[in-house]
C-alpha cells in the first residue's frame, strides 16, 4: 500500500524525517526504551517468587505472612457486606469510613493524626512509589541504608537518583552519625528513608535515642523523612513510638494491612501533611486512579465487625512463636562463628557467616542439596556492590514451626558442607 | 537536646551545611517537592467525583458503568471460590489462567496474541502509566490528540514531556495526516497515543482506513503506538479490529475490565512484545507488587464460571439503548445550532454548542438551575488552552434511560438560558 497515493503528498520533496530504506525489518528493530530500563537489575521478588513454588523446598526467602493465619470466613462476610453496595465496585473517593479506622488504628500505634492527613494507597509499596515521585526529580538526591528494602531499589530506579548510603546498626538500626555528617557537610537530599521496625532485611528495630535523633535531623535541616512502617503493626514487645509519633510534618509515614491482613488486598495508605494530599491524589490518579474501591469497602467492612482487634494479637503470638523457634534452632544449628539479629518486629532475621560464605554462591547449593531458600544479603546492596555478601535475609512467618526447625537444620548442612 | 554534645562532635566547626537560626520555624516551612507538582492542574475526575454525589444532579459527567448492569450475586460466587484457595491472598506472581483468559478475550478482540504477551495491570490507567514509565524519558516527546482523556495528561505529567497535538475529526478520529506530517518532519516521538474505539471525550473511533495507515507509520518510522483500548469491548455495532490486530510489534495494547465487569476490581492487562514483559515487571514492583492477587482470582473465577460470556452482550444491550434514548433526545432538544457525535463503542458523546456558549462558564449555571452535569470540553485540552470551549463531553452508560431522557432536556433548558 502506498501512503503517497492514499494522502496526496506523493510530490512533495521527502524530508530529512523519511525512513528511507533500512536494512533491519520493522519487525525485527528494538523498540526505544527509556533510558533508566538499560540499568534495571532483575526483580528478586519476581525471581524468589518462581524459586518459593518448587515443591518440597523450605522457603525462608519472601516477607510472606501465613496464609494459615487468612481468616478467609471472616473475609467472605465482608466481602458479602460490601457487595451489598454496588457502589463499592464503582470509581469513587477514597473511602471515608476506612480513612477513619486508619485513624484509629494509628491511634493504637501511638500516633496522633487527621482524617485529612490519611491518604489510601495500593498497599505500602504504592505509597512509597507515590512519596518518591512526590519528593524526588529525576537525579535528585536519596539517604538510604546501604543494605535496605529491594522493593526501594525499584522505587528508585526511574529517577536514576543520587543515592548517599549510611550503614545500619544490627541492635540499634541506621547510622545517624553518618546522616548527621552528611547533612552537615551541606546535602540536602529529596528524603531520608528509614525503615522503624523490623528493617526489611535487617530485622532490627531503630533505637529510641535514635528517633529522636532523626526527627530533630529532619526539622533542623528541614529535609522530609519517609518512614516506611509496614511492619509496624507487628510487634512482640512493647512497642515504641514510630518517628510520625515525634513529628508531624517532616515525617512522611507508610503503613499497609499487607502483614497484618493478607497483601492480597493491596491495602495501604501514608499519613501526611494535609496540603500534600491533592498532590498525592494527582499521582495516585495518574498511577491507577482508585485503589480497588471493592478492597477498600472489603477492609473496612472487615475492621469494622471487629474480627481485626481481636485476630491481630492472635497473628502476632503465632510469629512471635515463630521467631522463636528460629531463633532457638539458629543457636543450636550455629553454635559458633555466625550471629543474627532478634527481632522485635516484623518478619526478617538477617543472619550473618564467617567472611569467607559466599551466599549468592551457596544458594543454588542449598536449594539443590537442601531444598532450602533464602534471599542472599548482597541482593539488598543498593550499590549493587558486595555488603551482606556473607549474611542472608531469613523470614519466619511463613513456615510452620516445624518447617522453621528443619529448614534451619537443612541450612546449616549446607553452610557447612557449601564451604567445607 | 543538643545533638552535639550526643554525637561528641561539638568541638567540630560547624560545616555550610549547618542550617544555623532560621527565622522561619520548621513546623511552617514548606516541605520541598519535585518540580512537576508545580505544574500540576486539579484532577478533573476527582473534582467531578465529588459533583456527582450532589442529591438530585442528573450526572453525564464521569464515564463511569451503570451500577444495576453489576451481577453481584456472580461475583460473590466468585469470591467466595477465589477465597477457598488462600494463596489468593498472598503475594504471587501474575495469575497464568487469568492471562490465558484474556487471551480468549483478545481473539474475540480479533487479536491474535500468546500468555507470554499478557502483562497484568491495575486496571488500564496502570497500563498507560507502567507504557510511559517503559517509553518516555523526563522531557521527551509523545504525539497525542489534542482533545484527549484527562487521566492520560496526567500521566503524563510527571515527565514534563514536549507533546506535540494532533487534530480529531469526529467522524473518523484522529488526524493522520497531521501524524504523518511531524514523522516526515522529523520528529520521532517516544510514541503515539491513540484510542482507538469509543475515544475519550470525542466518542469516535478511529476509521479503518486510518487504522491500516497508523500502523503503516508506526512501522516505517519506527515509533510505538500505544493503543487505549478501555472501552473496545463496549461496540454497539460490527466491531473493527484495533490496531494490535494489524501490528503485533509496534503496537503495545492497553485492555481494561472495568467497563465491562466493575472499575472496583482494578483488573486490566497490556499485551507487548515478550521481551518487554520483565521490565514492565520491574516498573509494576516499583508501583505496586502485585495488581491484587484477590481481585485477580475473582475475576477468572467469574470469567471461568462462563457468566461473564453470557453477560457482557447484556452489558452491551443496555447501553446501547442508553445511547440511543441519549441520541434521539439530543435530536429533540437540540433542532439547530448544535452536533454531536455517534459513538459505535464506549460511553460517551461530545456534544458541540455554538461558537458563543462556553461551557466551562455554564456548568455552575447548569448545576444550579438544572441540577445537571457534565465534563467541559476544555478540560480535555492536553495543551491546557481553549480547545472544547463550546464542547461538553456526555456519559450515557450511567444514568437510567429516564434520567438521560430528562437530563438532556434539562441540559437543553440550562443551554438556552444560560447563554441568552
Amino acid at each position: 500500500m502506498s501512503l503517497q497515493q492514499m494522502d496526496g503528498t506523493a510530490l512533495l520533496p521527502q524530508a530529512d524525517g523519511d525512513p528511507g530504506e533500512d536494512p533491519e525489518p520493522a519487525h525485527e528493530a528494538a523498540l526505544p526504551l527509556a533510558a533508566w530500563t538499560r540499568a534495571v537489575r532483575p526483580s528478586i521478588i519476581t525471581e524468589m517468587l518462581g524459586l518459593m513454588s518448587r515443591p518440597g523446598v523450605i522457603s525462608f526467602a519472601l516477607g510472606l505472612p501465613s496464609p494459615e493465619m487468612f481468616p478467609t470466613e471472616a473475609y467472605l462476610d465482608a466481602a458479602a457486606r460490601a457487595l451489598d453496595d454496588r457502589t463499592s465496585l464503582q470509581y469513587r473517593p477514597p473511602f471515608a469510613p476506612l480513612k477513619r479506622q486508619i485513624v484509629e488504628v494509628m491511634r493504637q500505634r501511638g500516633v496522633a493524626c487527621r482524617e485529612e492527613q490519611v491518604f489510601l494507597t495500593t498497599a505500602a509499596q504504592q505509597g512509597l512509589s507515590l512519596l518518591a515521585r512526590l519528593l524526588l526529580d529525576p537525579g535528585g538526591t536519596v539517604i538510604a541504608e546501604r543494605l535496605v528494602y529491594s522493593g526501594f531499589q525499584q522505587v528508585l530506579e526511574p529517577f536514576q537518583p543520587r543515592i548517599l548510603t549510611v550503614g545500619t546498626d544490627p541492635r540499634t538500626g541506621i547510622d545517624v552519625d553518618a546522616v548527621e555528617r552528611l547533612l552537615r557537610a551541606g546535602e540536602r537530599p529529596a528524603f531520608i528513608y528509614v525503615i522503624t521496625d523490623g528493617h526489611n532485611p535487617v530485622g532490627v528495630s531503630v533505637s529510641p535515642e535514635k528517633r529522636v535523633r532523626l526527627v530533630d535531623l529532619a526539622r533542623r535541616y528541614r529535609v522530609p523523612i519517609v518512614e516506611d512502617d509496614a511492619y509496624g503493626l507487628l510487634h512482640y514487645d512493647r512497642p515504641v513510638l514510630p518517628l510520625r509519633a515525634l513529628e508531624d510534618r517532616w515525617v512522611l509515614y507508610v503503613g499497609s494491612f499487607s502483614k497484618v491482613m493478607a497483601p492480597g488486598f493491596r491495602m495501604g495508605w501514608t499519613v501526611v501533611p494535609e496540603e500534600l494530599v491533592g498532590t498525592l491524589g494527582c499521582a495516585k490518579d495518574a498511577s491507577d486512579i482508585n485503589t480497588s474501591t471493592f478492597t477498600q469497602r472489603l477492609v473496612s467492612e472487615y475492621i469494622g465487625s471487629g474480627h481485626f482487634a481481636r485476630h491481630l494479637p492472635a497473628v502476632r503470638e503465632a510469629y512471635r512463636c515463630r521467631r522463636d523457634v528460629m531463633l532457638a534452632a539458629l543457636a543450636r544449628e550455629f553454635p559458633s562463628g555466625a550471629r543474627w539479629t532478634v527481632p522485635t518486629n516484623g518478619a526478617l532475621i538477617w543472619l550473618e557467616l564467617p567472611e569467607a560464605v559466599d551466599t549468592t554462591r551457596l544458594l543454588p547449593f542449598a536449594l539443590e542439596t537442601e531444598s532450602v531458600a533464602y534471599v542472599p544479603g548482597q541482593a539488598f546492596d543498593i550499590a549493587g556492590g558486595t555488603a551482606g555478601r556473607n549474611c542472608m535475609r531469613l523470614n519466619f512467618s511463613h513456615s510452620s514451626p516445624a518447617d522453621i526447625d528443619e529448614g534451619i537444620t537443612r541450612l546449616a548442612r549446607a553452610v557447612r558442607a557449601g564451604s567445607a
